[in-house]
């Protein structure tokens, strides 16, 4: 086979390995999840094109697929999916509208970490009441994850209000001198603000990890 | 001589060709203000260094030089430098403490161009509440000069609570991926903010001349 | 609902929020205009693309669509879009007939504004007596704006010569080392003219906005 | 004064305002703290310079200086600063030798935190066998932190064993291609691991700020 | 004509002259090929599209055509290509399995210098067990060759464990700050391994080449 | 000896090997203008510092040593260096005063070469008419050299004007995103004007050769 | 009318102004091309589509349409275009033939300045003899326009062989770190060959008319 | 101890760990070496300053330092250093005078690997005739290494006379746009040569010890 699935990296890391779908074929996806979920892992791909996710929906019908996140999920076989999310943890902030399809697929990981997060889309800088009306939301929270484009600032703006850690990810919205998100990854990077960290452009994914390994210390903690 | 100095700027563009001291003798800069002065023109100096200062002052006493601004103003034979400066038209502020030399520049030229700027420094966006205390004063003015680094937030909040223009002056304030000041330029072109305008990193200068121009509009027209 | 629309702009900037097409659904962008005129907003859409100019035609027969500009105005819904025009206030200028639909983009944004701004085409520096013919049209403006690709020394040349504002606006035409634009606009920052100020690549509307708040300086205090 | 300190962003942020002392004058130095201590808040300094130290610890005997990190801690007034440090929970590895004086930074941020932060130097993945030793002392905590110059893939591979965040610090150890540490930045957001997030470069305050808060999580949990 | 094949390079540099095959048309190939073929040298095509290689195996039917590679081989008119390859010499290895085509690109050269390489492939970082299992199969070659894309960092983990050189290949396997390939190039020349020296981004070819020169030396000398 | 000069250049490029002086020691240089006379060679150095040419000018009094371009010149054995020169054949022009020592280089390369070239300064596009004024000087020439920083848009100008190729030479001056003058190349690349051809930053020397040897295809056709 | 072409150009620049078709519409280049010739001037177009010169080859039947250099040519009404042409003073070499497109429209320029220039295509520096063996072709010219992609070496070697200026043209010939052309422009701004200037990348129109310039100084002189 | 050396290396990777000695204390430099010779391993330090070097020789008299290099040699405890060097197997060569540092370091690291490279200085492809001449010197080695800074085409030419694998390393000599050696770096790693691979700038070490490895395939087979 052409792949060589790290099958141990749950017991190693805390979560099974995610697949990235990209530049895989179909065929190669189907047999991967065959293996995640004989040996009893939940799945989790990314970046999966419409074309992947009908072939594999075909194969594991209770796939649940997303396709402005570009997610696909599958429950393993002895366990109910729809166990019961954790709640109040986490909060996913976008600045513009076109920020929401990062927003999902960190949205879409965080579900298959266990966890429901809160959604506030649409709170950019320009108009800076629409982050005031929502302070009750993100300053109680874990961790707190922030999708911007074009020049980058809400995670600064966000983290000057809040006392947990801010995962910044940068997005490719915007034109001309943005180039295609680093802009934003450099201004989140040289953010003001200690809280703000950052991830890849784009990588919702990672930015929901981390938001969720981040809530983990306070759930495993709670529970212990 | 080694410098053609444009006498006519000032009939064409308003006000006299300003001296960029950065890379020219002493001697040259003390003609060269002869020849500004003989033509009844009021003479500034940016990027001055201590040293060219120093003989600059020795020669024209009644200058003014600001070190930390790193510019020399000398008002025109006849005229006394003390006329009259216009109010409450312009605001400077920085995100930082560390963006003051380049605010300063911005100041000297506006004085030089005749207005009397208002600064507030320190305002930026990781203390939210700073700026807001502050928006009376950015409220009614006719142009804004905002000088930030690292990330270079602060030009697209103050753009979100305002009506007239934004320019946003980049400093080279930071480290590591803040790029000597590319990181804000980028930031500030992509401003989610519709009336934020650039100018170059540490362009104090132009910063102060563009709102010196705009504030023109209202005191040329209220003059006639 | 997706957006959260800050319908408080208009009283916050002078002009309401201003609608970034891209990446919308042609549904948002009706419920948006929907809104927005609900709360007497006139309203402007950039970026917009032939498909999802004919849904919002659809609904708004009153709708004005430059397709050259990618823009779309409507009118609120009690008043005339016809209001009478301020003229002679601002001039845009093209350096080739390439960086048209930029400047067709500032143009709207004015008309939006309240203004009817003079338009020039083609008179960049390789044939240079024809900038000298225009300079009656260019010298007793508020506000010039200056589109521009390749190499972008025509802000340069214009600033040497007006005593306004001039608004540069790079724009990606050009080949090779023009690197999508970002050689104009590194050019634009560094004009040797101190009148220079600078915007996204391509951001013609962010270009059009500044020159109107400029304009409206005189505007407001002729008003006054 | 020319500072305008965030007296209040320990109620917002949990910490105080860090103070960045490259650029500041001594004395302004002096004042910031001066105001600090008095509204009974612990002070950090980073980025302070021999010079500027030596003006501090003059007035502030009892203040901890840490030449290698270029900072320096002030007990507040009325509280013993060797109040008991939370130990066992944080882990700072480095990649190499000169990585030194970053790790250092983010270990004084820590003990400023409250946080007794344990150190490993020196395990590259040139010699892979260091790093296997040492497995036990980062597989128990809530956050690691690693400081990597050159091409920074250090994170990547304690990334792949462990369960908590990983930030990953780049730093400017190298020469030619790895550019000042951007190299290492890149490679560090492109981990194929999940679990690393980034910070600026050489940016030690940072990565034991991010840290500190993620240990937060446990220890406020644990102690409600 | 327009190639001026370099008939010559196979006595000068051991091997004949391999066709780039980009932006050449399908006659020009078969002109090439037939020329190579007729001085008796072994032809190599690399970047052949898939409409290019219909139209060459039409003329050369014993060609062949690797899909994935993007190569074409035909053996010379009076040689039979499937000569005994040397084995044991080097190995291919990737990081993921999105590098595979230039992995399968390395490997087809090599082929066609008479090596049978060994390929071992998705072994990244974040999976380090996977690594360990490998080690027999690449400590006692003459060269080994890591295709890698993201961070790159699988060459240096590779480098810490071997005593051969080691060719590392950036992919463009990545998205956002990946930037294409050059992240990986950039930490690949950055390597704290001594062992690991760097090819172009996606050069399969030349990482194939070099390999093959290396186990050459030790070839060329066991033979005489 | 550890340099090895191309004493056989001048049959077959027209001139000797010019000597780039950084980083080579005194005694080095000495050494190579000894063998340069020796076989009857006309010497130039280039980017001499001080300190290299004042032990150059002990051993060959007769050099002709230029601070401000930081060159050296030695007359051949048995010539005189003050063979008559062709005038009125190549001009230089400067865009401001501190482009002087770039345009020096020039100047000095050409007097080496046999030319007498006009030098006209500070001509920059903000004082427009300055250019105008100097057009019967620039447009009876063989080769024009234009020196210029910051955004570099002089070049274009005089292309504009004139017949004969422009040879521009784009300068380190200017500061913050003139990129140490990699934003004036840029633009220069980039021109409108077709006749405008560019050599690297500051390369006073490649400008001063180029535009000798266009002028030498009428000097040689005249002789002729 | 959209454009404002400049018909003035050919008494001050020699020959009349060029038309670059990218991004005008067919109508308006055929309005263009008939202005030009009413003017008696003689028409070159240059990056135009197949779809452009359809339209215009349907208006203009006597033009001429070159498909690989995507250039098209019109003689002036009264004039026979076939006029004779100058020969034997320019040469174009290709490193590769993929590089033929730029060599073309270098080509098709030079044609339009009454010049035919010779061709010599494949002789990058992999196969050296083969650029020795027409060294006979390249030392008796004017000027040489060399046109490479990838690492852009050969204008340096053949700069090295010839006493006239070699006009480098990089070409986005190449992938990976070739950065579309960026990296053979730098390579050939660093030539240490005095004699090579160079274009912009492609700019094979650039590259043929300041050869062709370069060679108006001898065909000028010759004809006075 | 800050410093964990890796006494396990020459087992894995066949030589000891080399020393980079930038940033290290003396102290810590002499305690690393010590440590080293201990084990019985041959020291190799890189990057080491005058001072450093005082320090080292002072404890290790039988030190071997080249100041040039940059570099230091201690031979182990019980063993002579001068045991006998291979010959003949590795050339060195340099295309300008200022590579030499880079060359020598290769040269050390190679001394250090118990080989004798031979050394070929000032060979740059403007004096093509110079490398013609040392032809034999580089047609019958197991490796060659290609130091060269500006456009960095020597190693492409070199590549196309030998059958040995090239390792080209980048210098940072240049000024302008050379970039400090990344313009040399992108241009080799497009070489047109197959045979070319390449090392960081100014990676002189790395250079010579991939040379070295290439070169043990043969020692090693003709050893057993
Ligand atoms: N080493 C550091 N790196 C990044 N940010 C810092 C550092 N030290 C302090 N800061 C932040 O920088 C801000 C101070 O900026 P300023 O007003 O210029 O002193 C504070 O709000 C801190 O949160
Ligand atoms: N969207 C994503 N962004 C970044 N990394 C991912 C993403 N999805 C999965 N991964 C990681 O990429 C690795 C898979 O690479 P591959 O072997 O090429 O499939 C896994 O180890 C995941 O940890
Ligand atoms: N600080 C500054 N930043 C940018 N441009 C400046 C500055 N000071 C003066 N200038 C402009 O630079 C031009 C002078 O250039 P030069 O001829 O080199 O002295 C003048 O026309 C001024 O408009
Ligand atoms: N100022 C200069 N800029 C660029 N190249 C130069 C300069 N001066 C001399 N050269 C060239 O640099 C080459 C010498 O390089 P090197 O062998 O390092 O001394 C000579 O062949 C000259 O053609
Ligand atoms: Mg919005
Ligand atoms: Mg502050
Ligand atoms: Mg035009
Ligand atoms: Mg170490
Ligand atoms: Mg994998
Ligand atoms: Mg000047
Ligand atoms: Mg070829
Ligand atoms: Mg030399």
């Amino acid at each position: 086979s052409s792949a060589n699935i790290d099958l141990d990296r749950s017991s190693r890391c805390g979560y099974p390995e995610v697949i990235y779908c990209e530049g895989k074929t179909s065929t190669a996806l189907v047999e991967i999840f065959t293996l995640l979920l004989e040996s009893k892992q939940r799945c989790l791909g990314t970046r999966i094109s419409e074309e992947q996710a009908e072939t594999v929906l075909k194969q594991f019908p209770q796939a649940i697929y997303n396709q402005v996140a570009r997610t696909i999920r599958i429950p393993e076989k002895d366990a109910a999916f729809d166990e019961e999310l954790t709640k109040g943890k986490i909060t996913v902030l976008t600045a513009g509208t076109s920020d929401r399809p990062v927003a999902e697929e960190a949205m879409e990981t965080l579900i298959w970490m266990g966890y429901e997060p809160d959604l506030i889309v649409d709170v950019g800088v320009a108009g800076p009441h629409r982050l005031i009306e929502q302070l009750p939301r993100i300053q109680n929270v874990s961790a707190i994850i922030v999708a911007a484009g074009m020049e980058g600032a809400l995670p600064s703006v966000v983290g000057g209000w809040v006392s947990c850690p801010v995962i910044a990810v940068p997005t490719s919205v915007g034109y001309g001198a943005s180039l295609g998100g680093l802009t934003a990854l450099l201004g989140m990077l040289n953010s003001c603000a200690a809280n703000v960290t950052v991830v890849n452009i784009n990588a919702g994914f990672k930015a929901g990890f981390i938001a969720g390994l981040i809530a983990d210390q306070q759930r495993s903690s709670s529970e212990s």
